[in-house]
């Protein structure tokens, strides 16, 4: 009860929505919870973990130290939870890409925001201090996602795009996860979705990926 | 005059050296730069930049606040002179690697050293904030190493170890470097010097280096 009435003494600040009236069953601590979580990834972004503090989260967040304390054990649940939500909601129906260019294409677009690029950065930054924030990140974004990676990849080589003793591991769990790695750390953040796609498909190149449609002039 | 009597304020905690007699020409004032580069670097490491405060600096290198202020600007300056020491102490005489597996054994020799392994995280880690620290980092191993790089795969691929349309540079600059950081990212800090090397290894096989010794049995 408690933490309802905290909830309330400040402004959600998530969308325009505290206008509408709220429909029956979305109680108002999931509110401030949103708006609490919302505060956090911002913050984390923005500041990082290190230089982020409860105090500040409730600030933005338009609650109490006490409604973030009374919902979340410490700094690192909260964090781990914002970056539960921040994937949740990012395509909540994804089920893998087309090919090889569509998975290309999509990280790409993904990396020319330069607040997923912050928070990918902030993430590796954390592994000596808060390994609890990559390991999320990881489990959220890595069980699925590194199906597909490997089946885009399989694909590719069964199409005759791919070296056929390509090892599908080696590539996608260490060559184009440090390729991403290394495009957030050394190019700049203006870098356009199809300038990073083309970076993608440099590296790829390199690996001896040739697109089915130029077959006839591969490898010399 | 002030520098050197504040210096004296305490001790350099560097090395035994404080009981001997200091050569001359080795005035005082440098002993208390290399202490406080010395708790620079070690506090850079152990907290990252955002972590370290100007005081705990000079509390580790024995010195008063003003001390440090004297000799450096602020934080960034201090953290910046701190990592060319650190690269400069690193290794003087180096001219290069013989070839390809000897690169490759220097780098995981580097990489299998925990502290070495924070370092960069934390250089990694501070794009966002501290932009300076990271540039550092690559103008001091960036400039001369990188053409090291460059040179031994040119000469792998002029042995025919590499294919001969093999881009040096997409290979160098940019899986090679994202190899470094997804192993820094992804791979215990109790690897062993082979393992690393049997990690770089892996990942050369897959961009078609084939060592020129088992020549015969290669790419089916």
């Amino acid at each position: 009860m408690d933490a309802i009435r905290s909830a309330g003494q400040g402004p959600p600040g998530m969308t325009g929505s505290t206008r509408t009236p709220r429909p029956p069953g979305r109680p108002r601590s999931q509110e401030a919870d949103t708006a609490i979580l919302t505060a956090a990834l911002d913050l984390l972004i923005e500041l990082g973990a290190a230089q982020t503090s409860i105090e500040q989260v409730a600030r933005r967040a338009g609650v109490t130290r006490a409604t973030v304390y009374r919902r979340f054990a410490g700094k690192t649940e909260l964090l781990v939870r914002a970056l539960e939500l921040a994937n949740h909601d990012h395509d909540p129906d994804f089920t893998g890409w087309r090919d090889i260019e569509h998975m290309f294409g999509d990280w790409a677009a993904h990396l020319a925001v330069p607040r997923h690029r912050t928070l990918l950065r902030r993430l590796t930054g954390t592994v000596d201090d808060y390994p609890e924030l990559g390991r999320t990140y990881r489990l959220v974004n890595g069980g699925q996602r590194r199906a597909y990676v490997r089946e885009m990849l399989s694909r590719a080589r069964d199409l005759g795009e791919l070296p056929t003793d390509v090892d599908v591991d080696v590539l996608g769990d260490d060559i184009l996860t440090g390729a991403v790695l290394n495009h957030l750390g050394t190019h700049p953040d203006d870098e356009s979705a199809d300038e990073i796609k083309a970076y993608f498909m440099r590296i790829m190149k390199q690996l001896g990926y040739r697109p089915a449609v130029t077959k006839g002039r591969q490898r010399i």
